[in-house]
């Protein structure tokens, strides 16, 4: 199953059969004081550099949140939209948890963009589908509804199956709907690597969509959390996971990706393992001249 | 199932549900010219601080090998073990392609010992498995015949099954068959990684043998060798890899056989993963004052 997501110049493609797909995280104010201050300001100078930096480190895709709480959601998201397509052209993941500024973001992008996200909760969908079809876009739909997240995979598995359901109703083709299996931490409770991964196989197997997650949340709480993030990812992405919103300026993501990519047999001749390694010693060279 | 071995003072059990088992894969001369001259010499102090090393690294048991071209390697190997036996209560897996340096060292080991290892070839099993038998120890059943190494993963589950069957015939119980599904470089065809995993899966869900593998062999020829082992390790763990011959003192392949523990549900509150990091900071103390 292949979803298509594209800007004005560009077109991503993600499936199974195909590189895995890096969705930039880094702009998203959220735990980030700076950024967050400037946003508020409306400047958007860090939002363009980290949007340039993304890409530069190998970023597929970039996600666009502004989520501070007190401002005008809506305008500031489509400022920063506006701001990421004047540096970039990288398809955008437009993410905000508030409808509105999914509107307006929506109908503030050129292309096809990836609304991060729906879950299966009644409402939200109705809601948010309906304008994910009336712009076109693809929608990220997470495994969880009112009552939580569920520790058993095939209630996730159910929940991915109702959101894909009610997408077909308003007429949103099966591979616009990326599902988000979801990820926690195993610090908690040791299972919970392996409940997502089980998630993700049925999903894989069953339903054939493709999937992203928030993979660094299985590490959260632990020490040495990109050694732990690194192994999870080859880990999903033999089990169905096609892309993930991560950050791709942290080396051992990249690297991991790659290597993943490499193992499960998605890189002939290990043209972009190599490649991606005489980038980094060349650009290794330059910081230490 | 479970596979049980033991030293004088220490048992070691390999199983699915167990943390994964790193054999120490140091103590061997290939491709280390000073220690190759010294044990040559008879000098075998390397070999006990290999040992002592490995331990303290983190290795569960240590491979010993005294492959020197033109010498007797049954006495060799027997004096190797007998000195790795003075500075370590590890549990010993004994490796030479010479059949009588097997016996010898099966003769020399205090405790159950591993042999490595049998192919499927039959003139290999007759004489290797009553040997197996004869001193109550445990062997690497490697899946390649005479014809060489299958890309069929069915074909590596008909050897490993034959090399089952030929040890049961000879009174060795199934538990003491340690399948090596045979790990091969995505540097020359990008299928090899995928084709290692089916065949564990199989292997695993149809026989249930614990397994082990050259694991670093994925990354032959390529850059960054340590990374791509490190994304391969978690990734046959979850396919029923329970054990491997690496090298425990790369941080890398220490760091994601815990991450692959941890994330797969064997490290309960993540007490080994905080442990080990806690242990490489209070090292790295050491190391910088």
């Amino acid at each position: 199953m292949e979803t298509v997501l594209s800007s004005r110049g560009r077109e991503v493609v993600i499936a199974g059969h195909r590189p895995f797909v890096i969705i930039g995280e880094r702009i998203n104010p959220t735990g980030r004081k700076v950024l967050a201050a400037e946003m508020k300001d409306g400047r958007m100078d860090r939002v363009r550099s980290d949007a340039i930096a993304q890409q530069a480190g190998g970023a597929h895709m970039l996600d666009v949140n502004a989520g501070i709480p007190a401002i005008d959601e809506p305008a500031l998201l489509v400022a920063a939209i506006k701001a990421v397509m004047e540096v970039s052209d990288l398809p955008i993941c437009i993410d905000s948890s508030i409808i509105e500024a999914l509107e307006a973001g929506l109908s503030a992008y050129e292309g096809k963009a990836l609304v991060n996200s729906v879950t299966a909760e009644e409402e939200r969908m109705e809601r948010i589908l309906p304008l994910v079809k009336k712009h076109r876009a693809a929608v990220i739909g997470m495994a969880n509804d009112e009552t939580g997240i569920s520790m058993v995979p095939e209630e996730r598995l159910a929940l991915a199956r109702r959101i894909i359901e009610r997408a077909a109703d308003y007429g949103i083709p099966q591979e616009d709907v990326i599902i988000d299996p979801i990820a926690m931490t195993v610090a908690a409770d040791p299972t919970c690597g392996v409940i997502t991964l089980e998630t993700m196989r049925l999903i894989r197997d069953q339903l054939g969509n493709n999937m992203t997650c928030g993979a660094s949340n299985v590490s959260f709480g632990l020490p040495d959390r990109a050694t732990v993030n690194a192994a999870f990812l080859p880990l999903a992405m033999n089990a169905g996971l096609t892309c993930a919103i991560t950050n791709p300026l942290v080396p051992e993501v990249r690297r991991a990706v790659l290597a993943g990519d490499l193992l499960l047999g998605h890189d002939e001749y290990a043209m972009r393992w190599i490649a991606a390694y005489r980038a980094e010693v060349a650009a290794a060279k330059v910081a230490a001249e």
